[in-house]
């Protein structure tokens, strides 16, 4: 039995990558970048217009001239208007090229327009106002987003902007996730008396569609001549297996010993935690991670997030953050494991994040999971926690 | 002009029920749950074992006998053998039925097994231990799954425990997002040097998809017939028309003239806040409600974070959280309007939410949106905001 940071420690040692491919730009959403993106311009690409109103020679206004006759009207998207006297505006609207021969706009809210006419009431002028001026922003080939970044609408506004249509991302890991166990049918069968249905596989599918990572399943039975093959082939095409149930100390426990037997490398077998504690973790030398979670729902959920999760974004490069939250009732554990405590957290008007603990009937009570959204680790060196202290959270979505 | 909290107030006055409709299991994730999700049976189902280990009769163990014949062996998913003697157990597996005659499991950390025999080596043994009894988490017919909220990993968990392959959620508004400007190019174009390509659409079909909402994308160049011509149609056949662009002072931003000659019901124009000042808000009475967000990238997300979003939600009756956080740096701004402030957002190991600002140069440079990961809505009463205090914050990803 291993420490929990031991097994994060070896599992994140095993950080793969899967290389790249190109997609699209409509189908990148939630991908990781692999390729900056650069500047195919200057930002702005021209001394653009940030207000309506007109544009004129600041020297004319300097000079007393307030009135200005409108030589022309120049929209946004238009070509610029290119020759202005002194005792001439072009009106000019928000998102327009500044025209050359002007250096200075003046907002409608401080003009009066008359008979084609522009007379400014204000004082309050000056040289170069309300232009965003060529490349203020970035420079031509400038990386605006760097690679190694999650694909967020706001990565897709700058990839639009400079005009990638097709974006290098990041490939995932191929994932099966393969449930064990004779108690469990199929979703749409009703179970005997004393079967239940499965729904580890759904969670975790789901939990991984949320990463964008879409998953294979396979459900076997505990006879171990099926599981040794069917796991034989799942090794072959397929870079990561996630499994859950079947690595306790039950007779029909046969997943560490088929591993085994495939020629897996057992990394560790059981974590000094709770949930969770029966997790086993290996690898096929030149073939896929083998990640063993337990059978029961909230352990599942807990290495999957604890453990999974983690080493998926340190293969993709992606930064992660760790977040803390503070208790809201004292809390007692005595058992010498690591105890991640159901949490629901909210963030008070101080700016903390608070976690109000929701005791579930042991691991194994799903429903609970509802009700909360974040596990907190709670420290393994001693057994009180007190309202007011502060420990590592891992919220169920990031 | 109107205040920002009164244009919240106008717009969440407008939310709506879009109905409901059926999805399968394996589309709902990211759905709203439109009724409640009620036990098929207790939970668990029968009075499950949680150890690998031994049945027997503690009675039995009370009058001192410690070592038990194997009589059988019971895996999970196995019919309950019914008899055993005061000197038998049943070998028993976790997630099995407790076999009717027994009562207490002694798991295999505490026993010795040999020729058929199991030996109890601990007098730690309490009646009923190691069983997770029928209907301890929830009875059948009771509210496992609440409606209104959103469809996590940790739902669906509980669909498919329960066999709901089919599952009744909210429908969402029809919603096209429509931008406007002639200065606007496709992403696939190379603008001249007067023109850009467009972005914002972009980033509203992103941020929309990130809540399950497949939005139609028009783009209308600044010609008024034209305008009132496709807004038309946006009226007959959507629920929601989202604008970007066109709602400033301009001489060709035609978009509020068009609407209200279509007799669209403006609700307010302009807000007193920056960015994102020209907000157009309204409705077509018995049609779409419509948000026409000024066209500045940032504008058009504040706008999207802080009025669509908490209508969206509101009209989907999911529960909204508000945030808080600590500005990390002094601020200062005089303008008489709110300003939403972009700030980066992490947790400190004191469980604290620090927002740390990050000056943009305006509104307009939506590099920026990429390092920072909030808006923070400071006060319109004050000019300084002091390091230490707390606003309340608009995250981009709920």
């Amino acid at each position: 039995m291993i420490h929990v940071e031991d097994a994060e420690r070896i599992i994140l040692e095993q950080s793969r990558d899967y290389g790249t491919e190109i997609v699209s730009f409509e189908s990148c959403l939630g991908k990781v970048l692999a390729k900056d993106i650069r500047a195919d311009r200057d930002f702005p690409p021209f001394n653009r217009v940030t207000m309506d109103g007109i544009a004129i020679r600041f020297n004319s206004f300097k000079k007393v001239n307030r009135s200005f006759k409108i030589k022309a009207t120049q929209s946004a998207g238009a070509e610029p208007i290119d020759s202005v006297n002194d005792d001439e505006c072009i009106e000019i609207m928000t998102g327009a090229v500044l025209p050359p021969a002007t250096d200075t706009i003046v907002r409608y809210e401080d003009l009066e327009i008359k008979d084609g006419t522009a007379t400014i009431k204000t004082e309050k002028v000056s040289f170069n106002q309300n232009v965003h001026f060529k490349g203020e922003d970035k420079k031509q080939n400038e990386v605006l987003v760097e690679a190694n970044q999650l694909i967020t609408p706001a990565v897709i506004a700058i990839a639009a902007a400079v005009g990638k249509v097709k974006l290098l991302v990041k490939k995932l890991p191929r994932v099966v996730i393969v449930s064990t166990g004779n108690e469990l049918v199929e979703i749409d069968e009703t179970p005997a008396p004393y079967q239940i249905r499965r729904s580890n596989n759904y969670t975790l599918d789901a939990a991984l569609k949320q990463y964008g990572l879409h998953a294979d399943m396979l459900h076997l039975p505990d006879e171990q001549n099926l599981i040794e093959e069917k796991l034989a082939f799942c090794i072959r095409d397929y870079d990561v297996i996630i499994l859950s149930g079947g690595v306790s100390m039950g007779k029909y426990d046969f997943v560490p010993s088929a591993l085994e037997k495939l020629q897996a490398e057992k990394l560790f077998h059981k974590v000094q935690q709770r949930p969770g504690k029966p997790f086993w973790f290996g690898m096929q030398p030149d073939g896929p991670l083998i990640f063993a979670f337990p059978g029961n729902p909230v352990s599942t959920f807990v290495c999957f997030l604890r453990y999974f999760l983690p080493w998926l974004k340190k293969s993709l490069h992606i930064e992660t953050t760790e977040a803390y939250a503070i208790l809201q009732e004292d809390f007692h554990f005595l058992p010498p494991v690591k105890y991640f405590l159901q949490v629901k957290l909210s963030i008070n008007e101080k700016g903390e994040l608070s976690a109000t603990p929701l005791a579930g009937n042991g691991s194994g009570d799903f429903a609970n999971l509802l009700k909360t959204d974040a596990f907190m680790e709670l420290p393994l060196d001693r057994n009180d926690f007190k309202k007011g202290d502060a420990f590592r959270v891992w919220p169920f979505k990031s």
